[in-house]
């Protein structure tokens, strides 16, 4: 197997080699000066197995693109097996059609990578594991807890996990279960007009504990911040928030300390700056 | 039909729903926070054959996903028959391996808008024909040189058209037919590796006539300029700049200016500031 490494790795391609103990390759990359991408593969790749590593952060539709061009480009030169691995998986809320015409963006993106060519798709932490099924081909879903939960048990005594959601419950089992600790969720409620959101009662115990928020994706972190400030009113000795893909700015980030937040801890599917960062390759590097 | 305006239309929507008479829709669209597009058809489109008219100017990429976007969508909600009408389509200059390894970008982004279900695809003036192949659907080429040639009887008396390398020989031989003027070409060599670009000599019939140069895309206007100050070299009145998909900045055209190319003309396929503006479509209409 051969390490590719996309555009935008965000470093996971070296770790990835690394764990493996494999052959690390960069793609040749420019921008030409309209903004169109240039694509190379800078060595023979016939009847090789090519982890190709390319995350879609903003601008996501740009990595998107250049990862199909590189899958496309590896099976015209006769690759054996293209995996595509793609540690953050844009447009993945857009998972069903909440009105009606509205473009099924999951759907659309998943076929893209999959017509282009690709065997297999890794994803760390999808929103939704079940939307993966839009790729047609083999799909390996990446759990990051191990690594959050080492990094949580350095930091904090008595965590209690919360969900900030019933949807994110799995998440915050898997999390708990390595911690060794309690877990639920709050209900939240998304206008899908406005975008506002309401959110439920904190469940009582989480009283004198240290509350871990743990969501997939935290954009505005307007969610957080609202179970945030419920857990401490709720009598929390502190509040972790957790995002898998962090992908607030800064302004965000600020608000999230001034309201009370302990500590963000995030992951390196997607650049960050001010927050704790957690290496999932060695996970990525579990499932190729 | 239906015209349906995506989010980059630059006006064209608006004039080819008014030549045929035909209902205009425009998608419902924003761009979330984080940087992914949303997209929604306000209208039943269940029968209907439908026009997106989408193009595909900087940010190449969005536009490009955009376009997969709305055309899945349609599809997804029982359109009969949809048109993707792509007045400018992105990365059509990387139409071929130039060297060993390349990504062949054109064939990738034809293979998307076909996949995501589009059944004909209408595009102004590709860089090459040819390579239109790899659509697999029905494709219509619009050639924008009737309303150039209007424009340009305007401006100037004693037209000689030349066309800025052997390529674009059938594009020069299409406008001085509707000008009535002599045409003839300039050879071009590009190095792959540093971009540079060298040309030959320019006939030497050109002196006392208005040059009108003419390409498909141009870009830095470096090849534009090298043959504007070549032809002023050799006698030529006046030299007008005729570019169909203008992508140049403000700072190139500062520079063509300078040198003394005395008109610059694009067309509304992408959207420009400081030049003359030839509305196309009339003739992107005629094909639908």
């Amino acid at each position: 197997m051969i390490v590719l490494a996309g555009p935008a790795t965000n470093g996971i391609d070296e770790g990835v080699a690394r764990h493996l103990s494999v052959e690390l390759v960069k793609v040749n990359h420019k921008v030409f000066p309209d903004g169109e991408s240039y694509i190379r593969i800078p060595r023979k790749v016939e009847g090789e197995e090519v982890a190709v590593i390319q995350s879609t952060y903003n601008p996501q539709d740009k990595h998107l693109v250049e990862l199909c061009l590189i899958v496309e480009a590896l099976k015209d030169l006769k690759a054996e097996r293209v995996i595509a691995v793609v540690p953050y998986l844009a447009y993945s809320r857009q998972d069903r059609r909440f009105r009606e015409g509205e473009a099924l963006s999951s759907k659309t993106i998943l076929n893209m990578i999959w017509r282009s060519g690709a065997d297999a798709l890794v994803v760390v932490e999808p929103h939704k594991p079940e939307a993966m099924n839009y790729f047609r081909g083999d799909v390996r879903i990446v759990d990051p807890s191990p690594p959050i939960a080492s990094k949580l048990k350095g930091m904090i005594k008595e965590p209690f996990v919360l969900a900030p959601d019933r949807g994110a419950l799995d998440r915050a089992s898997r999390l708990s279960s390595l911690l060794g600790s309690p877990y639920n969720y709050v209900e939240k409620e998304r206008n899908r007009e406005t975008g506002e959101i309401t959110i439920g009662n904190v469940p009582s115990d989480v009283k004198g504990k240290d509350v871990v928020l743990i969501d997939d994706i935290v954009s505005t972190g307007s969610t957080m911040m609202k179970v945030a400030s419920a857990s401490m009113r709720a009598g929390a000795r502190s509040v972790t928030a957790v995002g898998i893909h962090f992908l607030s700015d800064q302004e965000s980030l600020k608000k999230m300390g001034e309201i009370g937040i302990s500590r963000i801890i995030g992951t390196n599917t997607v650049p960050t700056s001010g927050i704790t960062v957690v290496d999932v390759s060695s996970e990525i590097a579990k499932r190729l």
